[in-house]
């Protein structure tokens, strides 16, 4: 099969964390071996790397990788505005598929650039441009498109639900989270597009082109930020069943008489039940709510950043720009499925896994030393072992171990099944 | 453009779902326009039904579908096993693609049915067979591919999920809760596939297989099922601070010397702590957690079941062949973007939603009255008002509202603003 070959320009963060993926000998679907990488423009050729790269893939001048007719794919993972703009349209200009992590260019310029790849006949896409490693692009162009979509709402910015999940388990203030947050790398040396909710607007911005299918002028989107959040709103928010989160939202109107479809969209820091299923969203993670008609609601959640989720969404898409190229003269290898290795499922006595036991035993002194003796002599750690619910000659003992093995567990039960104070092992469940 | 001819087979809830998507009038995106219902195949002609159907579309013999020669795709959602299977297997003999919601076939039939579709050039899709309207196969198939995976544990049995999650909320009992279900709807009259677990172990099943890439022997999960968990366990696990949910798991581990991947498969009832995110999927629906390399870990979540859910799978299945089939001369509809539509931003004014004020002020008897009233007075309703902290002269008056119209709620903040007794409106929040 012929390779997929392409050009990486910028070699950062996450073009190294593209490089390790189509260099790595994990065990990975065979089609990751159809990946070529041809060549990598980098800003200082002489910038020493962790990576050890052959110096021939290297190249100080972008443009060549455009230029040069045997590379099928730009990755265009350099950030910045202006330059980054540029290098996407000539790419696209020259016939090539560009795929992209920049989120502030599509933001911008998404009108130009989508209709510069349609004219050209040639594929723009951008799955870790949006909420790094969670596959929320894709799954609005394809698995979604059977619905109307209604509504969107999530934490699409990490480091400011790092800030605010902080400020919440430790009542620490905002000012010192934020400059945790640099110390970690997780916020800016400047934080104002994190932490003022531009970088969720222009997320936001980009999710409710795909969803309702119009352009939408950013600089429309009202955003609020979090810098004005003190510690008492959260303590009253948390009092009241609440959790403070930096939400985007984006839902359905009316159309008008002009023919165009009203949205109601606005970044802003909003109180969440803590029963909704975005109130568990913690630290640097994002999650995206997705209401639709017929479908309902659904929730895509998962790192919003880093390295490797960020590396493994740009991947995904060369991999689709990889299948669409191959599909003329044969199948989509994405879209079908076929067996490319053997699997077997292990025995049950290999496993390791957490359990929860509760046993029903005579309430005597000494039984809770002899179950723990058991779980020691067979190598079964234990997280707790709970005395609950004594009465007459009755005792109920609950015990939640660390992961174990199943040979070692089962055959501590059974041990203590045997045990004259106990009575009947009366539940077994798994705990994750 | 061409367009795409589908043959549905069965016409009860996911068939009669698929022909409101197809027949709808609501605002969604144009490529639906281009999927034809040619045929539908149904057993009883004269049945009576809620749809309008021209009766023209129906047969009742489904083999005249398979072998009409204008029709592209069979869709399969009739169930049941050997019928279903000679249907799936036929068609894509006849170099049809299928499309299908039926997951005892393929987690029993898969090996036969997936090589087939290779073997012939055509798709086998399945997207609502696991976990009705979620988004599952697709990622599994797409964007996850750049990923090696390491594990998936989810919730994907909506029916015990159900049962377990009225057992925890209302310390009802599992035969009583089961007879709820079963009046309700959510469980069959049979539910020993869903109790036991079994429904549970043929979606793991499907999912492992296209994860990890080999076949697995369905017989060989071990699955363990709700019917033996009592309100004890419950009311025990809650205690401690888990929750317990029917989980469905499935873990690499090392290829053995026969170069075959061990997969640690099984279905049982689990402990999770509170704070996990699985621990939010409340009633019927489903959620799956995967783990991958360089990704992290992403959870998707949503409807498991249902008609809408369940059609919206489908007809997505069928949209991603309708765009594998054109791309041999033009671009691919569902991997490109282009704007299809005119969108524009609401005014803030006219937008609706809920608020969290916090109001410094006076402690003088009558503000919460003052308050109530010029909310009242502006149309914007009241879901709780509370006086907090009250501290010498000062008192904190937090109010959160229904969802209102933000024109409503400003009025009434500038009026709130203007009494005496208030100080100052420290914080304005949103609220889902």
């Amino acid at each position: 099969m012929r390779k997929c070959k392409i050009g990486i320009v910028g070699f950062g963060t996450v073009g190294s964390g593209i490089y390790k993926i189509l260099s790595s000998e994990v065990d990975s679907h065979p089609i990751l071996k159809e990946i070529e990488i041809a060549k990598i423009a980098v800003k200082d050729l002489n910038k020493k790397r962790d990576i050890k790269l052959n110096t021939n893939l290297l190249t100080n001048d972008p443009f060549k990788l455009i230029n040069d007719p045997s590379i099928d794919v730009i990755v265009e993972v350099m950030g910045g505005v202006d330059l980054a703009k540029d290098i996407i349209l000539q790419s696209l200009k020259l016939g090539k598929s560009v795929v992209t992590a920049n989120k502030a260019v599509i933001a911008r310029y998404g009108e130009e650039i989508y209709k510069t790849a349609s004219k050209e006949g040639v594929y723009i896409l951008s799955e870790a441009a949006v909420c790094g490693g969670i596959p929320i692009i894709e799954p609005l162009k394809r698995s979604l498109k059977s619905n109307s979509i209604k509504k969107m709402v999530g934490i699409i910015n990490g480091t400011t639900n790092f800030i605010l999940s902080k400020m919440t388990n430790e009542k620490a203030d905002y000012k010192e989270t934020l400059k945790l947050a640099q110390s970690l790398g997780y916020a800016e040396f400047d934080p104002t597009a994190d932490v003022e909710g531009h970088d969720a607007a222009d997320k936001i911005s980009i999710l409710s082109e795909l969803a309702f299918g119009g352009k939408i002028t950013r600089e429309e989107i009202h955003s609020e930020g979090i810098s004005k959040i003190n510690l008492k709103d959260i303590e009253y928010a948390n009092k009241l069943g609440f959790e403070i989160k930096l939400l985007a939202l984006s839902e359905r109107g009316q159309i008008n008489s002009n023919d165009s479809l009203a949205l109601n969209i606005w970044v802003g820091p909003s109180l969440i039940p803590k029963s909704h299923p975005l109130a568990t969203v913690k630290g640097v993670n994002n999650a995206l709510l997705i209401e639709a008609d017929p479908l309902g609601e659904i929730m895509l959640y998962g790192p919003g950043a880093g390295s490797g989720p960020t590396a493994a969404s740009v991947v995904s898409d060369i991999l689709n720009l990889h299948a669409a190229s191959v599909k003329n003269n044969t199948i989509d290898p994405l879209l079908s499925f076929y067996f490319w290795r053997n699997c077997h499922i292990i025995e049950s006595s290999q496993i390791n896994k957490k359990n929860y036991l509760r046993i029903i035993c005579l309430d005597s002194p000494g039984v809770i030393g002899k179950i723990g003796d058991i779980f020691g002599k067979n190598n079964v750690s234990i997280e707790s072992i709970v005395q609950l619910d004594a009465s007459e000659d009755k005792a109920e003992i609950v015990v939640i171990t660390h992961e174990v093995n199943n040979g070692d567990f089962e055959r501590s039960k059974d041990e203590i099944n045997s045990l004259n104070e106990v009575k009947i092992i009366a539940s077994q469940l798994s705990c994750i």
